[in-house]
């Protein structure tokens, strides 16, 4: 860590500033330029608080060198985590070269409904099952999900198909109801809800971390840090669209976070262009894109629902559209 | 509601699409224009999920006219909201002409510290005082707070001083220990957390919703409907600073978000300075801007760390820095 | 164009109104609901200043049904267009199908610096010669480019390898110099530069249009309006990142603009990897993706100094990282 | 400026670029870490290019210690500048404690028009009239302005009440236009349009130098920096609003740019309500709050046109309304 103070400083207020630093047992390095005065902090800076100390009124800026995170740093785990989901014939792997795609609708509505689309999106290669069983809704009087209901569902489509399901959870509190879930997902509105993600570490389930809307990279692995601190090392990031000035779309799909994810960490990263996008005319384009990016998988909403059928549209693909889209996407996968 | 077709889009879609709106009890008004047609939704829009309806592919664009909130709403309850925090002699007045300054160190560090700081802002004007013992963080190795005894701490700072007390929460299952809480804080993070707001729903305790990072204020007070739907109609709201693309300040304190929230809602809106800017040495003039444009309080971080008060700075203001806020403030509210 | 009004508007404020909107020659269908009175208007509302409309005090709402733009939109012209580069036999089409590289320093250095790198990026592919003669920079003590001289040793390459030559004009006094040029590209920071816009559409050349750092792609289609409005309708629009709140990457590389764009217009769109992540090592699996999701060809960075052959890196790529790169995307288009 | 090597950089990679580094007529001070190694280059860095630098790939990455502006820097020039505009009688001074009221309307329209406004306006306590002859528009089929026409009614209502002029000029090619109107606007979309900054830079007349719309307040210094470095030291800077996610205002007025602006520089600070939140019931509460934040000035719409005063409404304020606001602004200028 690199503290540059102002200019006009004191020689005393330089003298409490390091003798404090070195009450948190931190080497301090001073260097001594013509205009300003640079201090290198040696040891473990990553308990050094870099708000606290930026906001001082003797210190021009703060520069953290190395990387607060361990657990998710791949400059200490320079292997890719491949992470393992399900059991037996169904396990699908994801991350080192393996790539898949989760397939389902937004939100489970019933038995027939959820078994059809399993199905149909099984015939199209997907490996995973989603399904939203608890829904984050910007509005307490939208639809909220069928919660237990929605769950029991998907263990049924999961019988029928094989495939994993996968869903999001939105409480700890809901934890036990998630055990038999294959794949825990936790949605960009609580990226940051720390004591959430606390609880998801010191269980034994994959857990789908997805980016918040306007979360940098760093906190999205500060974040997977929370799970894996405690424990859990299943995580698998996801890239699903930033907040920008531009409402043409829902959001923008980042897909420069793919490699510049590879590089910070060595968990696999998916991407979401349905809720990315919000229009599904654009989901075809986003998942080559992503794919050519290097993507280790997809996450597609698909469902059977006749209003979409007629519409030929929203953000969730027909069966018939996803097909097609993940027919490209695999050929692509093979091209590279 | 207001929903504008694609041009192109056949007579048998449209019939569709009008027979789908007229199964969810909605009355359609169709007006064919030289190149659109736009069909106007009549009855309870509030159901009808937006996004899902403008992704379909025979639609342009969909505009909502009424707003999906009730409870929150200005149109329906004109008259300003007071919330009524603490009891007897201390019980404080935050909305409706009536103006606080809730002040206090950003955590709970120790008996004396708290105590400490409590009588300090209390002399200065204060009339509640905050202090956090659930810390969210970014990193899980930054400190998280003293909890349970951090509450322990406030409790008697506020029987020293007869301040009621305002402290954040960060997980449903904490309720418990916080029902002695004068004002529940709900952060910035879990403004979405949806879980969370509905349990704060059911209490009888008034809440202070700060704004997400990237929130808009329709979003806010839809987190605010959150609340008050289950019952709970006791909610100030908060402005602290949103994310932008310049990094000098910690955020973007949006200060217009003040009179358009008091357009649109007659819940009380304060202001975070602290936060906002991450600099001591631009609460004062936030503050006093905060209150030229109408806030109906002001939460300001102090304590009196000696790092702090030797460097004369942080994004916490030493009580001596906010002695001197907190006259100006008081002769400015008087001014207008 | 659809205006909502607000409740409690007055009859005597709503017919001041609509005869104000009808001494504008509009038509106006009015529509009574429960709560609102909605307006339609009929007519050539691309004179309607959306931004006076919306911000009247009786007004809650206005939205334009129709694009404002005409010559760029795809709906009054479905076929795209085809912009033609340079003459004879090394003439190069970009759009309608077909697919093209430009590549090049970022600044024009020396003869035999764009002499080589000419002859590289065509070795590898590349149809088009990018260099910067006239360079705007942040900061007026960064060095702005060879001007004049600039351009000639871009002639001068041209000369020594048939590509045609694309060079940013930063005003429309140095526009005599330019005629020569083959292609002529408006920077970011130029995009809204509506003078030189409109110059620009008085000649017979070739445009590449860059997308301004936190324009939306409707701004963007306005600004092409800018120059086809006045009778160039050659016009290339390119995505080139925007500005986000995370500073890992420059910008953010927007590549759903490709598909939306492809919607809204008939103008080819490319995409510019190097500027929008600033590293080169992004290049490669930007690049990809780029050409995955669809853009009729890609700008990009390459230069032989001898810091970034030894370091690997840059912005800018190494001849032999571009070489692979551009086999890659060629491979790429192919499969597509 | 300080650059942070990568782990595993090797020794002849670090020795070729300290080789290249003092090639710059830099000194390099190695500061050998446990995991990392630091460079501190000592001398005129304010020559290296830092994009260039930080895209290398041995860089972790590189801090700028010194700012790379020298004339507009307040370490360098500690007095507040005090920009004079008109001469006589009617000189105005704005900044170094001086504060002043720009007002008038959008566009000059006609000559009664700009007359009466500029009578009212200056009976209210505005000292500048403003009034747009050449407009920046998104499109090109909206209004642009008067231009010639324009310019001279604005001589003429200046000549009715000796009010200074202020317009916006939008391209150096109109420059001997401009050489009698008294301060010259670059409005925010031209904030980057350097060719035009350097041209402002060689007249003596006071430049009025708005922030773009996405820019960080270090660009606008560096732009005022484009002007002062080419001789004319009279810019006044002004914060509008900068782009945001929220689309319920037209952008996000950033009033902690005052206090920030007045550390960084001496240059004066005024506010434009008006434009940045696009709503006249805004403009009060703001231009109280940007006084009461320390602002040097405002510059505010505001005009006679029937449909706004019948409608009480738009971006612009009626004479009544200007001189409530400018009673109230006075006032509390008074009262600080």
């Amino acid at each position: 860590m690199i503290a540059v103070l102002k200019q006009g400083v004191t020689e005393a207020q330089k003298q409490n500033l390091i003798n404090w630093l070195k009450s948190l047992n931190l080497g301090v390095h001073v260097s001594e330029g013509e205009y300003q005065t640079v201090l290198g902090l040696i040891g473990d800076t990553s308990k050094v608080d870099i708000d606290l100390l930026s906001g001082l009124d003797i210190i021009d800026n703060v520069t953290r060198i190395s990387e607060p995170f361990k657990c998710a740093n791949r400059r200490f785990h320079p292997q890719d985590t491949v992470v393992e989901i399900g059991s037996g014939d169904n396990k699908v792997k994801i991350g080192g070269g393996n790539f898949a795609i989760i397939a389902g609708p937004c939100s489970v509505e019933s038995e027939s409904q959820i078994i059809e689309v399993a199905k149909a999106v099984k015939a199209s290669g997907a490996t995973l099952l989603r399904g939203g069983a608890f829904k984050p809704r910007t509005s307490p009087y939208d639809f909220q999900g069928l919660h237990g209901e929605g769950l029991e569902l998907l263990r049924k489509a999961r019988e029928a198909t094989g495939l994993p399901i996968v869903t999001e959870i939105m409480s700890a509190a809901h934890l036990d109801m998630f055990m038999d879930v294959d794949l825990i997902q936790v949605g960009a509105r609580n990226m940051q809800n720390f004591e959430l993600l606390k609880e998801l570490g010191k269980i034994n389930k994959p857990i789908l971390l997805k980016r918040g809307l306007a979360n940098t990279l760093k906190e999205l692995l500060m974040s997977a840090e929370y799970i894996m601190s405690e424990g859990n090392e299943n995580v698998i990031l996801c890239e699903r669209g930033i907040r920008s000035f531009d409402t043409y779309t829902r959001n923008v799909l980042d897909l420069s976070a793919i490699p510049v994810l590879q590089e910070l960490t060595h968990l696999p990263v998916i991407v979401d262009p349905s809720h990315a996008t919000g229009k599904s005319r654009l989901v075809k384009p986003m998942s080559l894109a992503a794919t050519a990016a290097g993507a280790a998988g997809l996450i597609i909403e698909v469902h059977n629902d006749p209003i979409h059928a007629l519409c030929d549209g929203a953000q969730s693909l027909t069966p018939e559209q996803f097909d097609d889209v993940a027919r490209k996407v695999f050929q692509l996968r093979e091209f590279i």
